[in-house]
């Protein structure tokens, strides 16, 4: 089971991290950072580069794809060597996934027309330029796409795709294994829960940094 | 502010990288990820390598250590240039922090003798080897120190550092910013939750990659 995370300058760590830490201890899988140009890729905070050892233009199937999001996904997004891949690679897979800001680069591969998708809640309503269906749940399926919400949504989604991959005793053992038992210290952790002037600022944090 | 997250081989990435998602967003700070011998480092899973820019003998201070786990703790554990960078660099923090099994690196640096102390479910019990008492929690303040449970555990413990560095409501800010509005697929993410016969496998597997 061929795993791949195209990654691209500036993505976010965790959006891609979360999945990975799930999705790389399924029996059988082989998991793949991969980008356009092979080599180091600094993330959107600049203080973490990790390596993409195999270039998109190598791997012609998979299995599944996690496209993680990140203030990158603008450049990336007009990179034709980056969506004409997903575009590409998409029939190929089983599941064709995106954390965050993700879902925009499978919008422009023109893989969401048409189909209910989810985002980074500040962006979410930049999905309709795509044919998208903004649709504000943690993890939106439909066929064989899951879009999932903002950065650390990417850990709930790579659960439920671990379960459809393999069976739900699967997951849940992962589940366990990386402890992933959440009692955040807050409860700030989505628009609906935060003070509006504190979803305003984090909005225009977000937007800025695209 | 200086924050170090101290690498090694085969450490558990979500260990690292879900703190480093919120506190390198912290104003002010500055993310160094670091190891003995800089350059990359492999994780546990053989499938991801990320580059500690700086040696660790290079930093003889910093605000914050957030220290990972992962099966290659026993390796770093018994390696005098790590466990020595801990105990040398403990005096000069603000907050030295551990991840997972990064805790029984704190222990192996002398950090923790005859203080209570978390880690990986499956490991707590080694704790007591130095001098620490293991106390289950998700997090376990005490002084200085903070040490947090398995792998995923590290958000929840970094959101509430995050508060402690600066303000209750950059933190809050912070996990709505990355949408840490946890909604798990499963509900098996601690050892009192899960099937003992999952337990004892997952014990076994954590086990046999160490």
């Amino acid at each position: 089971m061929r795993i791949v995370l195209p990654l691209y300058p500036n993505f976010t760590a965790l959006d891609a991290i979360g999945p990975y830490e799930v999705l790389s201890r399924l029996p059988g899988a082989e998991t793949v950072f991969a980008a356009v140009e092979p080599g180091p890729v600094t993330t959107d905070t600049g203080a973490l580069t990790v390596l993409a050892e195999t270039a998109l233009a190598d791997i012609t199937e998979c299995d599944v794809v996690v496209v993680p999001g990140g203030p990158g996904c603008v450049a990336a997004g007009q990179d034709a060597a980056y969506t004409g891949w997903l575009a590409a690679v998409h029939p190929t897979t089983r599941w064709t996934a995106s954390v965050c800001s993700g879902s925009l680069l499978l919008g422009a591969a023109g893989i969401l027309d048409g189909l209910p998708a989810t985002s980074h809640w500040a962006v979410t309503d930049t999905l309709p330029l795509f044919g998208a269906t903004p649709t504000p749940r943690r993890t939106v399926f439909t066929g064989k796409i899951v879009t999932a919400a903002g950065v650390a949504s990417g850990i709930d989604m790579a659960l439920a795709l671990a379960a459809e991959l393999t069976d739900r005793e699967t997951a849940e053992s992962l589940q366990l294994f990386i402890e992933y038992d959440p009692q955040p210290p807050f409860d700030t952790g989505s628009p609906a829960k935060a003070p509006a002037e504190m979803v305003e600022r984090v909005r225009e944090r977000v937007l800025s940094e695209a």
